[in-house]
């Protein structure tokens, strides 16, 4: 198994009418400021405010009726469990979804509020992987990964086919496309729909600086796992080694990886407040951040960003915005 | 001269290309928590964060080349005159824009980045048509008002339009129509609009409670002009007496005016933030308000509300937000 163009129309048609899609923005004064052209997917107006929402259902409708019953469970920080959460409820399906005591309280309550039940677990002393395995292995769930899923990543893919099918009905062009790089099921996704549908365009991964994971097995030229212990903001973007799966596509179809600092990430939040209207959590705001302190100069160019969520706990949002004026 | 669905079509023509034609947006939990159907128009995407710039560019396109040569002059708390001074500076033209001191800083330097002079004033002591006057007289300026003109009016209701069309494309119906009312002239377009092509809906105008003047306009039966003395968030619906030709349309085509409270109003803008993620204006938000406080029942209907913008600043956005923890 692998993603390709079709698992990812596949997974398209699955999720006709079932998810939102979302609008191909842009806006202004962000074109005038880099003085390129910039088209913003902005996956914080997707169910659960993620794009999460699109593997997870991808993923759990095409379990058996059997295994639906079984239902499911799987381990998240926030955004994948809300999606994990949502589709489930969608498919009448129970949910156990395992997740950090020190997740964004937003996150946690509203997976809660879809209907599922949620471990809480001590990522100091707990194993949230042996939390998960013991209630499949009791419940009979099925586990649900975050990124390293061929389901899960074709789901993600349906970014990289809007944005693809958008861009033409408008006659746009789009000389890259960058998106956050978490486990890389996003990257993985939108990378081979990009690939295949827009050929010339170079399509860059995203990551927090202390996260550079994938930049790090770039540069190696195989996985590398990071010690992954500074704290972030970014909350989606901790995974500390790129997925297996999503590693084995990322390594061919990404043109590079590009990192941005914390500081950076809080100056696009603020931005996308003050000029995209548009709330964006830190993880989704990197490739935001990555144009904003030019780590990619667009400068004459069409450049097409993934604002891959909006989940943002309003404390860290109103740091975030009151901290840069403009 | 009216406004009728002719001059909004021709409106639609210039704007085509030029302004922003705005998503029409749903969400799941606000459908689930109010058990019906709402779609939303952001108009915190357009151009300027504002609908305000439709009205603008169509009438200032239209002026004839001595007139666009000696420019344009304009009072306003502040959409208004950034959709004026987006317009000019677009049409090479210079704008003066007339602002009372205690305006939104985001809006006066919004207005001074697009390129306008800003003419500040205080509006306890000086009169902001005298200062617009004298300066219309001494330039030849020609005087743009904020929403008693037809060609303005005929702008906004592109809105309508674009409501109307993106509801066929997607074959959807709606019983209802929901926008602010400040001096009227977003709400006459769109009700003429919406009048003309979704003659079943309702339209509905929205207001801050202590700018009632729609309301108590609708009671008596002939515009009545209210004090307009309390302090409120919502800078952009301050207008203390209904346009006169705004009356003349919205006095037909309204079925009805609601009126929120500022804590109504704060509570839209959490939600706003939290579940739509978007950043929305006090003054744009009064149409979530009426939902969300159940002003209109819209248990198992379809309504369509305008989010007319998003220029707020981070103190009023934090301080709603804070304030409102779900």
């Amino acid at each position: 198994m692998t993603v390709t163009i079709e698992t990812i129309r596949a997974a398209a048609e699955r999720l006709q009418g079932v998810a939102i899609e979302t609008p191909l923005l842009s806006n202004r004064y962000l074109n005038e400021t880099l003085n390129g052209s910039v088209f913003i997917k902005p996956e914080c107006l997707q169910h659960i405010g993620a794009f999460k929402f699109r593997g997870a259902y991808n993923r759990l409708c095409q379990l058996s009726t059997v295994e639906k019953e079984l239902g499911c469970v799987a381990f998240s920080s926030g955004n994948h469990a809300q999606g994990i959460a949502l589709a489930a409820k969608l498919l009448g399906m129970k949910a156990t979804i395992v997740m950090p005591s020190e997740a964004p309280q937003l996150k946690l309550e509203g997976t809660e509020r879809l209907g599922a039940t949620v471990r809480q677990y001590d990522r100091a002393t707990e194993s949230r992987e042996e939390i998960a395995d013991q209630i499949a292995a009791e419940s009979g769930a099925t586990l649900v990964p975050a990124f390293d899923d061929w389901d899960i990543m074709s789901g993600q893919g349906t970014v990289g086919l809007e944005i693809a099918k958008q861009l033409q009905q408008q006659g746009l062009e789009t000389d890259a496309v960058l998106t956050p790089a978490g486990g890389g099921g996003l990257l993985a996704g939108t990378s081979t729909a990009i690939a295949s549908l827009i050929p010339q365009a170079k399509i860059y991964g995203v990551e927090q600086e202390n996260f550079n994971d994938h930049y790090l097995s770039r540069q190696a030229g195989k996985r590398v796992r990071i010690a992954g212990d500074t704290p972030t903001m970014c909350d989606a973007l901790m995974a500390t080694t790129p997925g297996e799966m999503t590693w084995s596509i990322n390594s061919k179809t990404v043109e590079d990886f590009l990192v941005v600092s914390e500081e950076e990430i809080a100056k696009a939040i603020a931005f996308a407040f003050r000029y995209l209207k548009l709330v964006v959590e830190p993880g989704g705001a990197v490739a935001l951040a990555a144009l904003l302190s030019h780590k990619l100069e667009v400068s004459g160019k069409a450049v097409c960003i993934v604002l891959s969520g909006g989940n943002i706990d309003k404390e860290t949002f109103s740091k975030c915005v009151e901290k840069y004026p403009d």
